[in-house]
């Protein structure tokens, strides 16, 4: 008998999940997919969005990976976009669907049922936020709103409220189009997702490209042409927000499903929700920290890309489970990479671990190739046992992909002593012969084992 | 009492063991370091001389790390250049050194013996070897020669015998100053670190840049002017060698010290030889390959400086071991990156292993991104165990490093299912949201379970 899955959301998760369920059961006949989705797209790259609005990425539908249309005839997945789901009874195992172009609602029937509404940017309720100046980054709407205000932004003034990842690609769009960036942050740094310090490179390299970072400032409100602040105010032509993300959660939060970490939709390993044959993936749904084993909400692509997946294979009768989040994330401001995963100093000491770390500067190639620039390392370790925590890396062209290398050695448990011995790759206009990575690795493990009163063997 | 420790060979295996050494001994009362060394620098960094030939680095000065003065007065490390040990007596204790300048001979004695001759290139005993135009890449010499000649190489012919990495970064400097290269190699293929096809694609991206690539052409001989072929000569205005290196240790085995893996000096985990109170580090000992534990040379920068650490540490009193090698190495040749680490399928086939691949086409950026460039990872795994064995890249600018995600991978003894749930770092202008590696490690997953009669898990 064919089973019925409704996907509730057609972006990265929603999508990725569908097209997985897909290829493990082929015939429409035996699972029918059926997808509702609020806006006009499906499966675009959002994270492509301020390269668009920097001019790097002419068209917005270079954003685009898969149309309706495509999935429709590809993969029989039968998507109907302005399509907004209003209610789910889990009891009835039913959803009800309005289409918003018609204005009529009816109400549609699952076996199974797959949340992925992601997550939206956050709008403080404060004065004036609702003036056309502000503007947010979500989808492509806004990214054509964004877009056509930076084509003519040179010499204008942009503010961006919000030192995240958003907030620093948004400045770098408009450092590219030639405005006058301020970046306006309530916390004492930008990135709070990297220690102080190395926030502080990022802060350094900003302000080097002539943004005015301004932290510790907290916004109190909007005036036509205007933010403000507790302490002033700053003129803005573009105000653009980037003070992270919220889940869409209340569809499945009215529906009884259990909320997890930040009203995120509780999932368990399986990406399964509270309620009997309801899933949830992507932005909307919680994550576990593989290394504290606490819950939390991360909105990334590649987290979001990785639920879906999951979810797909068991939506297509093969049992897979999601083995967590290390927050392993890459940015750029200009020629300055930034790239962290694991915990930070910060978050170690806060999930109570016995938590030292070791900085160091290196450079990128051989100091002799053309092109060599300076990177800092920074690894956080766990003091006497000596494993790795995690690692952030600020630097020029080539130093933020080596994150990767800290990513898997936190993926496999590797203790901060192990880096020095990893046969990693080299030669002068890709590395020093030690590379970076392994060189603050060494001195992680002689900290990690002087503080736990063990010789040095570094 | 002091102790003497008497280093021969004043590069990176040797001047990283005395300076790891004396970073645990500092005084020199304690451990006296001498040093011998039969040319005239220590520590340069050899495998910049390619770069220098192009003219990409300026002076011969930029690829000195460390002077012999800057040893002796920062490190109390005795470096004599000029040189060279003629003898070693293991049972007195004793080298017999020349002193190459003054050529008068003496005997000096050790406690400690630390032999890092390194390792020179082949010169097969061919016609016309010693011709003024067939040049090797070795030392500084060498590349005071090899500048000279490349800066007014601009349409000579330039042929380059051998086809690894020597001959490849050699190719890549002569194209560079505008000469008509032609690369020549007796195998089928060139790079034979990286199984055929992957191979094909480096020789693919040096034909796209002009260069002549001859494989299977056997090299009878040398005429002035000419590289002779077994079917044919070749005009040249200038000749390289890059047909590998044989290593230094003729000294050591005329002194009963054992052999290894390809008449290198053979060392156990301690870079111990069979000798008491002698040992070995660099492209004159042999090593360890980590996945099949097989004895083999290898002849890398990475390797002899790991080594040298090693060696420096158990000198130093703190007892080290050395873990083994991938064989991770990586090369350009022009916009090309060519990476690999571990077994190729055709190593892992002699092995007697199992194994089968999977090969995918990425790319190195979000599709839409400028400069995205196309990258192919190929992966090796074991059937049924499911183990990954190894890895080869090669594709545009950011492909290569990508190596070190799987060289950390094989180093924790991952399987090739891990890989897709790794969590890597994305951002559009450094990957795809997959990255191509953990794609490749979702094909390779479910080729080994299927080989195994398994669930496609894909």
């Amino acid at each position: 008998m064919s089973e019925r899955l409704v996907v509730i959301g057609g972006d990265a998760a929603g999508m990725s999940a569908a097209s997985q369920a897909r290829r493990l059961r082929k015939d429409p006949a035996d699972l029918e997919i059926v997808v509702f989705e609020k806006g006009d797209h499906t499966s675009y790259a959002a994270c492509g969005i301020p390269y668009h609005v920097a001019g790097l990425v002419p068209s917005v539908d270079d954003l685009v990976v898969r149309t309706p249309a495509e999935f429709r005839e590809k993969q029989q997945i039968d998507v109907h976009t302005g399509h907004e789901v209003l209610g789910i009874d889990t009891a009835a195992g039913t959803v009800e669907v309005r289409d918003l172009a018609a204005g009529t609602s009816r109400t549609e029937g699952y076996d199974q049922l797959l949340i992925a509404t992601g997550a939206r940017p956050v709008r403080p309720p404060l004065p004036g936020i609702d003036l056309p100046e502000v503007l947010v980054v979500k989808d492509l709407h806004d990214a054509d709103v964004l877009f056509g205000r930076a084509v003519a932004s040179e010499g204008e003034r942009v503010v961006v409220v919000g030192g995240g990842y958003i907030g620093i690609e948004m400045a770098e769009a408009f450092v590219l189009r030639g405005a006058r960036v301020t970046l306006v942050d309530a916390l004492p740094q930008v990135m709070r997702t990297l220690d102080p310090e190395i926030a502080a490179l990022v802060e350094r390299s900003m302000a080097d490209a002539g943004v005015e970072v301004r932290t510790g400032a907290e916004v109190t409100g909007f005036e036509p042409g205007a933010v403000v602040l507790a302490d002033g105010r700053i003129d803005a032509d573009v105000i653009v927000l980037g003070i992270g993300v919220t889940p869409n959660s209340e569809l499945a939060l009215a529906a009884g499903i259990e909320a997890g970490a930040r009203r995120a939709i509780k999932v368990d390993d399986h990406q399964r929700t509270s309620a009997e044959r309801v899933w949830s993936a992507g932005d909307c749904a919680d994550s576990v920290q593989r290394i504290t084993g606490e819950r939390l909400h991360i909105a990334l692509g590649t987290v979001a890309n990785r639920h879906g997946r999951v979810a797909g294979l068991n939506l297509g009768g093969v049992e897979a489970t999601f083995p967590g989040v290390l927050g392993t994330a890459i940015t750029k401001f200009c020629d300055t990479e930034i790239a962290r995963t694991g915990l930070t100093e910060a978050e170690a000491a806060a999930a109570g671990l016995d938590a030292v770390s070791a900085t160091i500067e290196g450079r990128t190639r051989a100091h002799y190739y053309p092109g060599s620039s300076k990177l800092t390392v920074k690894l956080v370790g766990e003091c006497g046992t000596g494993r790795l925590l995690g690692g952030q890396i600020v630097g020029g062209p080539g130093a933020g992909k080596r994150i990767d290398t800290v990513a898997t050695a936190l993926w496999a448990r590797m203790a901060a002593a192990d880096l020095i011995d990893l046969d990693l790759a080299y030669a002068p206009p890709f590395s020093p012969v030690w590379d970076p990575v392994a060189v603050a690795g060494r001195q992680l493990a002689a900290r990690v084992h002087v503080d736990a009163g063990r010789k040095n063997p570094s």
